[in-house]
């Protein structure tokens, strides 16, 4: 058993709340066990100057924690003037994730900025902001169908995103802060609904592994993946149409 | 009557969520109508570099706004670089107000960082930053007495903040956003549980103020400041006398 | 008395040489006993891209001190890479404050860019460099005036600054900087010619102020106010004409 | 057949010449097809403030492309003034990945710089920079064992990387810019001698990919890293004996 | 003749004014015809940390011109947030020229800082800086002999500095703005009181120049600096006799 | 004889490898004893803003080292978040330089930007930098005639640069690092094939020098130079004749 009691393939309690923040688009405030993430979907009738003139949209997400979201206070990049390596590639994941379950052709020349603020951490901010975002995301398209911006979804599929790591020699799924300090492998894998994988991302710093290990790692994150994706249809009810239809697969598969 | 229904002399809705925030020392989330405002004390065992070696403590204060606390998205300061002249006066406000109502030789040589991060904004986000990092103050310096680090509460009052305003020729206090941008004069005001003044803060940029006006609007303010304090009290409970003595006057006066 | 020999509401000798710099458009060096500092205000035929094609026109300023000013050689903010937030705060005060005496509708599209750059301090620069930009932007205005690029004066009142303090518990005017270390409350008050507030910032770090304390302030801080205007009228000369007719009141008032 | 000629599964041609810059401790000129990087190790007798006093050592990496290494300019980051996003991923991964073959208890409190500086770019300039790198640092750590600074090597195992992607459908080994261009999954792997994971990147962003492919992708690294670790051998010659004596292993499993 | 009447071997009027701010240990402002800046010595008791304990002192020169010193405003370099290379180029030739005459060694382990402030530039302000720079020098290490601090002068010889150049194919001597933008070859001169060069700087990116050429500006530039440094005598009074005894020699030359 | 065995009047071994980077238009790795620097030449059809519509073109220079170019690793500008004050004046020479040989009104309104990047340093880079780039800059217009974007080259003359130098009282010419540590005197002297001036830096800080030194140095470089153009000569090859026909005369006057 883990020190928090839960299943080594069990993820830690999931909870979305909509509309989190009256201005964006699209919001929500996202729970995975003490991780909190304020995610904001804001739209821009432009796009970036390398973009222009060629009919597409865009997708970009930033990435923040407050300064006390951690045990210890960090600086704030903006004292710093600088956004550190980390940040930057959390920021640059979130993007990437995002953009592979939306078609830019059919979203048309605006772009939708997500912003994720880690308010407090425990393990798992940056998959945390992954599924969380989708869900803002998918309210701040709602928006432009709602505004005839637009007559059809641009978003191809569900996308959602978990830790996985070992853990004393054994698999654990949804690593907390705890854990993954202990961890000598440590994997972020985001996937579609349709059980497609977007990024997979592992380390092994500590410890090299084995393709055995990976496999095992993989296995649990898929179980992971599917749960947070069952959490964004619940927190999304009505508006799970405004996903592309193939997605009902994963569903299905179960 | 005002556009949301209040009277000009009657201040939003407030509400003080204390301990919003696991890791920090002290934390509450306060709400003053939509104005929502996460704020954090940490404690350093240590002073900055120019206080090194006196004995005494230090106070200061960070704030900043999420992209989309506003109505449109704002960048990032940390992505452009540099803290803008806004940010940098209304912490520098902050970290003096709270100052003025701590001993800093009763605190000794560690430093209280508050960290106000507005998370959605609707006119009076430094006011209410100023009334809910008291409040964080007070939680952080209960736990340096709790650990015996402390013996005597070195907070020696009470403070709170509140802005008014001439909107439509007619004094008003605590401006919402649409109020706060139709104001001809503005004036933030911060007060003692004592009822004295450590911050008054009038522009007329639009139109200047007469000396029958200011007096209107420091009149206006102190109602307000005083009802601030008694929020501040109710999230305090029994915390409440970690305050200095000489601040029941206020209470008593009302 | 005060240490040097003034009376409690006497302002130290102002000097005001017109025309310092030949090639900006506007210019004096104000002296305010030992605080000396170089006004220039710079006409540029644009706008800041946020205000283009409104037909108004902008007031900006910016503030700095030569490393030696001051008593000890300060850093300068180009070599630190950044504005430190006291200089954001004195800019965007002196901006604000000539805004408030200008009808932006009247200068046109254009920009006036007031630079104050204080060769010696010794206390109230700020209050210095605005009753020392007013009078360099008189100057542009006329300049403005006798290219014809402007047909009426935009200038709508008189405008001058001076700090007041309480120091060893006595409402003293026009503090230098031995005084100004030295007070419990410092206030800095921005008046037009007409006598009416524009800017009144008063800050009680030491020690918190009572309602009394703050009148007795305010009061001085008039008496101060209508000197300096007075010196401004002196420095002008025949130019007194271009700011707007309503302020020859002050000066009837006295 | 690929464009350039190679079977799907074969590396470019590889060259690496030691000892190329003499001022660093260790170093070589990588070429990998027409991708070109000096890679330096310098040692220095220190370690970052947050590693003082604790016996162990510090591995870290920097990454840079000339600015014509490339067919379009690229700004200089210092002339930007900041180092971008994917320099900083990519140092990071870097770092990373020779930390996780060298003990850094046994390294003793130095630090070892590894400097990639991509002169001539043509897709994989990550994986040719791991590569390469490990070669500069057994060059330093020989020099450490000569000087009798060492009495043991600290090196546990090979380490070598290479991406591989698919591209029109057929999973490519070792793209080069053209393929890597048109690559619809591209992931970048590093393995130990001992045929362990460290790092495992892979990213569907222009489609998401199955775990057969994901499959197919790792077998097709497996065969590219190890035909670099021979390359990495040829250039040791007798320097081999300084890696840990289990790294013999993957070379006989061939 | 020139286009301001001078001879071609003429400098403009040289006005010294010293101690003209009172903070600073020694100060001038130097007025080269319409050219005029402030340059202030400070001294601190210590060195820059790569010369700390050697029993050496340090000399260092930063210079700045005032936004509105030019005929069009410039923008702040701190505003900017960095620093250009022309000043670069600039403050580190003033204090490689002024360390050419002064023993570090009898100096002591402290440094002096010179500070060059254009107040308004017309033509020749680097090498102004630099005629200005040495006597604020002499006025500090006055200062330094009179606390006792110094037994003896580290001062070796005078320094100066002209620019001359090639304009409409003269060698004009002491070019103002208006002749330096049309001169085709340009070069500072730096020397010192016993006639010796410190710095030739001489570039024709307009038009490359012969050793003729060469020859004559260099024989105007003499006759400059010598002026230049009989100016610097009379400013400095009896403390002619701080600066070493060999430079007599010039004077006597003439 | 000089410590590396040469006579004082010689230089050290040159090698020029063109085409050394396969995506620049033009480019060269040139060794002079044991410095090596790659220099880029990059077209861009266009010019830098203030430029624009005048139908001029536009050179410009940018120099870095590589961390471990030196003997100790210096950190990367880029990480700084600077560039540095010797690297711009170093690439302010190098682009005035290389322009006083390129009419501006021939090429066009397009820019060539001259990278050069020191990958192993010993003493005069600059000048290596310099005598380097121009051939790169060759190769570049080569490429605009042969693409017939130019009829007719606009390079006026050959261009190259020495470092000279007194160390232990004699003049020496082209110094590797170890003479220029110890250098009382230091020249960077530029000249055209024609065998005019474009440069002439001297500096001596240690100890100033008189006029006979001066004209010694000058003699020196003039040696060196010859030799330095001989061998871009050679490089050039046939592209000699790309070089403005009076250029010959050099050549013709050794």
């Amino acid at each position: 058993m883990r020190s928090d009691g839960r299943q080594f393939e069990e993820t830690r309690a999931v909870t979305i709340t909509p509309n989190y923040i009256k201005h964006a688009e699209g919001s929500v405030l996202i729970e995975v066990g003490e991780t909190k993430v304020i995610c904001t979907a804001s739209i821009e009738e432009k796009v970036p100057p390398f973009m222009k003139g060629q009919g597409r949209g865009w997708i970009t997400a930033e990435y923040s924690m407050l300064p006390r979201a951690t045990q210890v206070r960090n600086q704030r990049e903006a004292a710093k003037g600088k956004i550190g390596g980390r940040t930057m590639e959390i920021q640059r994941l979130i993007g990437r994730a995002l953009r592979s379950v939306v078609s830019l052709e059919a979203l048309g020349e605006r772009t939708i900025t997500l912003d994720c603020d880690v308010i407090q951490a425990d393990g798992g901010t940056r998959t945390t902001s992954i599924t969380g975002s989708f869900v803002a995301l998918c309210y701040a398209v709602n928006k432009l169908l709602q505004n005839h911006k637009l007559s059809k979804s641009p978003i191809t599929d569900y996308l959602a995103s978990v830790s996985v790591g070992i853990v004393k020699n054994r698999v654990c799924l949804d690593l907390n802060y705890e854990e993954d300090s202990q961890a000598k492998v440590d994997m972020n894998v985001v996937m579609t609904g349709l059980g497609k994988f977007v990024e997979v991302q592992g380390t092994g710093e500590e410890a090299p592994f084995s393709r055995e290990e990976l496999d095992a790692l993989l296995a649990s994150a898929e179980i992971g993946i599917r749960s947070m994706i069952d959490k964004q249809k619940e927190a999304l009810g009505p508006l799970t149409a405004i996903v592309g239809g193939n997605s009902g697969a994963v569903s299905g598969n179960k």
